[in-house]
């Protein structure tokens, strides 16, 4: 069997688990207040250009958006977001266990606009009306769950309708050195410090163990961020794996190699489905690919490759998604592209 | 500088990183859905005589705590623990962020008793006002915060009084490892499968990188616990991870000989302490002691030496903690003891 | 002005206050353990034909829906509504704060269907995906947010699906009395208790100074629901004046008396605005009535009639809301008529 | 039976009543934006000295305590209690179940002091250690569930060190004219909004069907209280009914004479039981007596008199309340005095 199922089936890069292995009988301090996570995070600083802003190292992604969202948000408030929005669809309604509704809003590619968040404020009266909640954060993903990427205009466009209307701006970049690598974007990392209010930085799905880096760049949001990690379950004792692992990761921007690497492979196969005539559900410049499949190519492709099913747009079709990683060979695509 | 601050300074026993080495590149299903989860999860069910328990691999303590605790109850219900227990003192409201009153005891070292439970319950009338919380779930440690341990007659008369009275029992075992192996322990692993609905096998402060083993026996917790970790942010997406650690630390009871080493060294240091004349906050026959010293001792110490302050009994004293590991080296506690 | 805003713009019927009148200075124990609730509680199970139910005492609706849905769901579980429902829209995410997901589906008229519901739970993987929310429940309103009711055939085939696929069933009647008494209704009474597992019986907007009638007939909602009622904040000191009230409610069948009556100037109107040409955003056979006018005429009526603005279908036309209850009188109807 | 069980035993004050019924049948707008509220609320804001506060009308104390600490606190702040004040005792985990910790002081007289204060945020590293929760607000009743009152000196102490240590002081009123109208107290209303961030002006113990006012001085508590009032489900749709009870209730400080009847008639009371030799478990100097008895007494008493078990100090004592109203009439005082 080849697997295309996600992009967290191996390990660690060998240069990450070098990192771990070397350090590992030096003893510090816990909680994430130790030397490597401090150089870690001076390295983020720099390479998003954004020397105020706090960088905390979280374990995994769910948490991170639960623990963001949760700490910035008062009890009536509400967040914003696609309705394929990971937090809307495959986080067990994660947010809302921590009190906060989540507002999803219909789109064709996984992208919110300025129209579709004007209209969630307009849905909800504005926050004018003390019956209903009152939207204050807009959550995107970069890229997105159908792996679609935002141009440096759209993410400007987002960010000043949010200032506009009073909303905070956070991204989820689980996937973001896919989408600094596809040959659709036009973003640098200094684009995030200087249009979101808070981001994170995918470790999980591009090379780590594990391990997010959340970066908080608006003050408003910085306050007692410790505690609020602490309190949803977040703060790893060990916390130094984290700093360990993202210092080897940043290093020569290998984060971009990985992801550059991953783009390139899912992209070879991309190739293959359209000369093969396959339709394509979602179109995606990055590492998640959204093939529809006749049942019984579905049938055929399940007896030597692991992928998932996403959804069934008739009787007689299914799309499917294959996920390339920093890990995937070169023998993988080509063993794929055979049998598709 | 010496450290004796806790015991998850140091990165992982070299054969649990060896293991997490060997595995690195294999690819595997996410979320703890891989062989070696199924396989240490076997182990687990062996060596603590629980065939038809469920194991449940986390991250950490305090998510492990707040995810079992929560799934468990019902809004209106607490959990009755020690006043010192973690989830009352160290997890910055944690269970409470889920909705649940911790209902803390003042107790002399750290331990319950069927009589503290039993003036729990009468405090809130026993569940029968509604305008009181209904307590549902004993929370206890072996080894305590204060270094205690349960002896089985003291466990078993616990289980004895929650089963009268309705309450499930829950044991943290963050530090079991040190309390099967101390002298004054006579429980053995199955005891905790015998008499707990639920405990947790601790793995961060016995050698791992970060992990623990929630083991829940009683068959009307276990439905949708997956559910309940995601929810909570505290499902890993490369579960493995854990699996493999476990099943290092497990193999030939590794992870006994870890505590018993740690035992050791503090209970060396132990001796050393009553000779030289200090008298002990806690009788901890396990790997945390609590000496009482002097300020200007504070003092001294602080200059070589890294522990945590715990208390000031009076304006002249304070308690502080000294904790050794699986990693603690002789030269150290030599070293210690030469500037008591 | 005249006032078609809502229907509890008035204190409580006649008989209602004097019945508070008549009791005032009687004592009794406090939180709806008094004679008059025990009373009033009998006549909704005969009068329901549920012998076994229990029946709470509740202030209002938003706070009697958050109390069940919250005491009736585990963690993980949401429920699932129409997304013009009550609890999705117009209670600020009350049930959200409780910590649940609430599930709406798009409706063309404000009504659940057995498809929709499948529809949900084949959306959320049939809550056999961890990564999902596990679907619950289902809400329902009688008559709905739009004026709307359910036949007794489509209650029915709901209650076939619920059970089918594991769900409770919940029937908010804020404006049960209207449903009831409106042409299109084949319900009685007994059929909610027969085909929900709880329901409320509204009182606010039936004639009450407030007061809605909780009934639980499905025996695994019921433990311990008056710790729910104190917890969530909804116990009413003085319970006994909601046992007096739904006691002179239900004499006689008042409550229906003053639904007919609401009803029947409501559709008077309906008449009137059709024969004037009129376009009607929902087809309601009850109190609520929902006409598209134009710009023009929604400033010419703004300046003798109150009523709320619903939507803006286009640029040129709004969608009002005209409401009457209990106490519309005939002389408002008229004059009504004839502004429009 | 006489009942002395509590001061909510019968309906509303006359004058109350009568002004309900007068404004029965005039329409209003709901949720409380009706004449009635504004005329309450300035009426407030002049005999309380605080024409800039927000006064918001609640239907009773566990909603109002639930809905202004969780609106004041963000997700890891706690509030500090005596440990018999009823939000940690009596509203069965209400705060927590908004995730807050209540941090309860063990108190001899139900009063909290600033050295207790001090204590509480020193048990929890003041707020600097991020393992622990951050307390961020003090809440007291004035007068307490012991029946004790605070000095104007003891409320300013209070006062200082919750400016000094940066915590929110909001205050319990639901026996306020009980505890301004008693011989010990030296408070005026204006002192409470002085000292105080947010109070309560008790209305269901002091004559009203039900009703309380929470007035909001400290400007950082009063943005979107509305929505935080409807979504924990406390929003009542006839609002009117608290404007009409409170404005009744306020004409001619009806408020303090019906508190000063209360007052006197247990002082009346206290003297008896002080002549003939009963021990009080507090000293309360309000409508809130404390008797110890012999089990024999108990006995006795049961059969003719209706007062609340308070606890067991030892096997042959009862500690028991009685509690005098509005309404308690010279007869049931006399016929209690023979039979103590």
């Amino acid at each position: 069997m080849i697997s295309f199922l996600n992009d967290y089936s191996e390990g660690a890069h060998p240069k990450v688990l070098a990192a771990l292995t070397d350090t590992n009988l030096i003893p510090t301090p816990g909680y994430g207040c130790d030397p490597y996570c401090m150089k870690a995070a001076d390295i983020i600083r720099t390479r998003f250009a954004c020397p105020g802003a706090d960088v905390h190292f979280m374990v995994g992604g769910t948490i991170t958006n639960m623990t963001l969202i949760s700490a910035s948000l008062r009890p009536w408030e509400a967040v914003i977001c696609a309705k394929t929005g990971h937090i809307n669809v495959h986080e067990t309604g994660a947010i809302e266990a921590t009190g906060h509704k989540v507002y999803g809003m219909d789109t064709p590619d996984g992208k919110l606009t300025p129209e579709l968040i004007r209209q969630a404020m307009a849905d909800n009266c504005d926050g004018k009306d003390e019956h209903m909640i009152l939207p204050r954060m807009v959550y995107i993903s970069d890229s997105t769950e159908l792996g679609t990427v935002y141009t440096k205009q759209e993410l400007t466009a987002i960010r000043q309708i949010c200032l506009e209307l009073g909303l905070y701006l956070y991204l989820d970049g689980a996937r973001m050195a896919c989408a600094l690598t596809c040959a659709e974007n036009d973003l640098a990392p200094e684009d995030f410090a200087q249009l979101c209010d808070s981001f994170y930085i995918g470790g999980t799905k591009d090379g780590l163990l594990f391990g997010e880096a959340l970066v908080i760049v608006n003050d408003a949001l910085k306050p007692n961020f410790r505690h609020a990690i602490k309190q949803r379950g977040g703060m790893l004792a060990k916390g130094r794996l984290l700093g360990v692992q993202f210092e080897a990761l940043l290093q020569d921007d290998l984060w971009l190699e990985l992801g550059r690497h991953a783009v390139h492979q899912a992209q070879i196969l991309a190739k293959a489905l359209r000369d093969k005539g396959y339709a394509l559900y979602a179109e995606s410049p990055t590492n998640q690919l959204f093939p529809i499949v006749t049942n019984e190519k579905l049938a055929e492709l399940s007896r030597s490759v692991l992928f998932e099913v996403i959804a069934k747009p008739d009787t007689e079709h299914t799309v499917i998604r294959f996920v390339t990683s920093w890990a995937t060979t070169d023998e993988s695509i080509k063993a794929l592209i055979e049998v598709l």
